[in-house]
């Protein structure tokens, strides 16, 4: 297929090379064009807009923040004006509303649009192991099996309205968060009565909580490796806004989702804003005079 | 070894059982004394009290709560009394302050004292699959090696003290009740935006959280399966409220404590008392109007 | 002096009215022209515009909500455009942002800009005995006290950044509903174990808490008077999540505004949202199954 | 009348005086004997046990904590011995469940018991003019008009269980700090944002919270005078306790108690235990980075 990758930062840059590596063409755009000259050199055409890169049959973003898909899809030569028949791929976190937003604009304006954000790091990324969580037309859906194929290990089908993909998606986020808020509790707790924190994270992840999240949570929070972040505490906090806004506009209390955000903003507050988001743990620490 | 188990329930029967089918000499006192019949008719000892249960190597007690243990331990003719060099091995999920207790009396008494609450339901008990958290001194523990293996997968050495085992055990139970909290959160999120409860739990198991915990109350929460009660809400409430005591005495804040506390109430005020304690999803549930 | 006034709703008219009856020469806009027609009869004049409300010394600014003062000020023929000198006084309350931005537009303009919320319900206002809570240059603030003296009993300038006055204010409002939760949580408690809830009320105002909130949701608790509302539920939220949104951005954790917050999400979800903001009780006396 | 006092700390003191004042034959008794010998010398008759201090008509006893009023009542010459057909008048702080017990004992021993908590510190008990909350039998309050008047301004009766006068002592308690809590997040908040916290109590007190909470404990708070306490921060953290206990076992979940209680842990596990009770805005402090 001819595909089109817009936003080469540490998830797009993996995600386009599984695209070329499994034999489509691929087309790349990039506010810095800079990141793209890997990719040039490894046989990939570099788009003059986002709307050249959209010329193909799909095009994937993966962008940081609610507003650099805005600029790329509603800018100038941004996506909405490459006069094509691509599927727009939105695979950036972002927030269910303007994914709503996208999907209707993307309609009136002849276009198709899928929501598709991922979970996995780069370095899941790279390995083209991915879990994608995609939302909308089930025929788009199965369009885009080849670039599932490529980049990820699984799809999971969530719903047809685009949005529900991304409040699965910051949901699991929300759940992260939430494993980790009860693991430092808990960690606290057992510090102060001569329980060592790497003890109780082994019984943990050995019996009741054997999945990744608790592995790798798990394994941070005892060896207190906050920094560097492989995921900011203000970016988390960013995601953790966004589920409070859904909730709010959906009505729905959420308590524990009230509590990890005072704790982002607490941990914040004192050890600045270069901590990874499990470093809300050193809240709960700190409250609890460790 | 000479082993005498008391406490008959439906975890002490499977303990018991697969003491006898390793090949140790089994002694077993219940307060209803008809709960042994089945075993004795199996070729198992009917002792007269819990002192009489005590006079092997080791003595296992599996009971209900604090009141029941500090009767056959302190009460007339209970293991205090047994005048034998038995290790008291005590599995039951109670107060960490109680286990310290029973400790200095076991000594006072001459006697040894090991706490090695189990992870695990009957049906794991039944299949002595059960993943064994121990603290106390590490000759009791290497003495109870045989025990051990006739009943469990794993044992978890977590300290020397033994109310530390009670401590991880219980905060085990929180980390339990607060990953049906946040799942519970965000499953109503996702249920008000058209997101199934099972399709969520699908990608959370497969993804991020493929533990055992979360498999279980995923699948019960997507089900709201909530009776018949496996573990009852007033349960999990009392040892909740183990935990809090704890953390009140150790100066630790634990938050998400307080909203699974809270949600608890909730639940069994509007519900009942015969609810799971997984129930509390109930509260978040009808807090979101649903 | 001549002072105009933008925005007659239930606080906005009792404002001008007491203008006039001070002797100043009132000038009214309001967007539904209709509502300026007492007033003119009264002798007032009616502006065409808001630039035209603002061709005098003062111009007031009363409005429902963000979106509203940003019409009136940015809009075509809005303040803005006045080219005059008045000194714009807002009195809406409303996001301590947009205040900012405000304040940066009018000085940009060459105009002057104070803000000026006030306490107080419509009886209030018509009574002409508000409390003004104002924030900006001092020189403004007391440029302003002829209006102040017209409409309120007392002014309390605090600080000189105007937005801090909307920070005063919304934290005010924080201060009556986290009075109403806490009333609430303890009238239920009291009403589970037969304590009426007017005698806790009584008990409680003519000991500790005998100020004026306390004095009238107090009676509003105890009636359980929720319907009609006097300000609504969704209008006390939206307050709710600017405190919350400036708390953010601030780094400042506030877990009883969480509380408060799912409170009023709650009752709305189950009550619907013509509730009074108090009634946030209601989601209080539903969790304990009241 | 004839009436002793029992327990003669700060507060009993102000109170065995002015019963003095009033013209009884004041009798009394303290676990340590030099705290009467002041009293003595004012004309009191020292009781040599609390049997002895309760043959007249009436027994007050007011005392620290719930150990201090069950031994001088089920102890050895304990008021339960009596033999008298005395009032005895709790005018502890303690809990509902022990006042409960008490009433029962009394009426098994014959005895007539009622419960009669007070609001005021010690100031105000030495000026006469506590209020006292009083619950049980209306001939029993009736019975005690003539100590009442003596030695405060005003008696709240709130039901015919004595219980319930602890109720609401303890939600009284309840209530205060959870004012403190959320004064200590609004000038948390105003205090990152330039508003000085002197300014935001003044406007609060002189609008919206003019009650006597919130005057003494807003200065304490923008004074941040938190030391020496007036009510320390672990005696808070009892009566916390038992209002958790209360709600817990009445199935009223109360989310800013939990808060409080989280709060309190924290001030104490970073401050040390001779913090006021509002020191407790330390924690909020804290958590913002302040």
């Amino acid at each position: 297929m001819e595909i089109g990758v817009i936003g080469l930062g540490h998830m797009g840059i993996g995600i386009a090379r599984n695209i070329a590596k499994a034999g489509h063409r691929l087309t790349v755009w990039n506010r810095d064009p800079a990141k793209t000259d890997a990719l040039v050199a490894e046989g990939a055409v570099r788009a003059a807009s986002p709307a050249e890169a959209a010329q193909g049959e799909l095009v994937v973003t993966m962008l940081a923040n609610d507003a650099a898909v805005e600029a790329v899809t509603f800018g100038e030569k941004g996506i909405l004006q490459a006069n094509s028949r691509a599927i727009h791929v939105s695979m950036s976190t972002i927030a269910p509303t303007l994914v709503t937003r996208l999907d209707t604009a993307h309609r009136e304006a002849g276009m198709r649009f899928l929501s598709a954000p991922v979970f996995g790091r780069p370095d899941v990324a790279a390995a083209g192991a991915l879990n994608i969580v995609a939302a909308g037309d089930a025929d788009l859906i199965a369009a885009c099996q080849p670039l599932f194929e490529a980049i990820g290990q699984r799809v999971f089908p969530v719903g047809d309205r685009p949005e529900q993909a991304n409040i699965v998606k910051l949901s699991g986020n929300f759940m992260i968060l939430a494993a980790v808020e009860s693991f430092a509790e808990a960690m606290a707790l057992g510090e102060k009565n001569g329980v060592a924190p790497a003890t109780f994270v082994e019984v943990m992840t050995e019996t009741l909580f054997g999945g990744r999240s608790h592995r790798v949570y798990g394994e941070i929070l005892a060896e207190q490796r906050f920094r560097p972040a492989g995921f900011t505490a203000p970016l988390g906090l960013k995601d953790m806004n966004l589920v409070a806004s859904l909730a709010n506009d959906s009505r729905v209390p959420m308590p524990v989702l009230g509590v990890i955000r005072d704790h982002l903003l607490s941990a914040m507050a004192r050890e600045g804003e270069d901590l990874d988001w499990s470093g809300l743990a050193l809240a709960v620490r700190a409250d609890a005079g460790l």
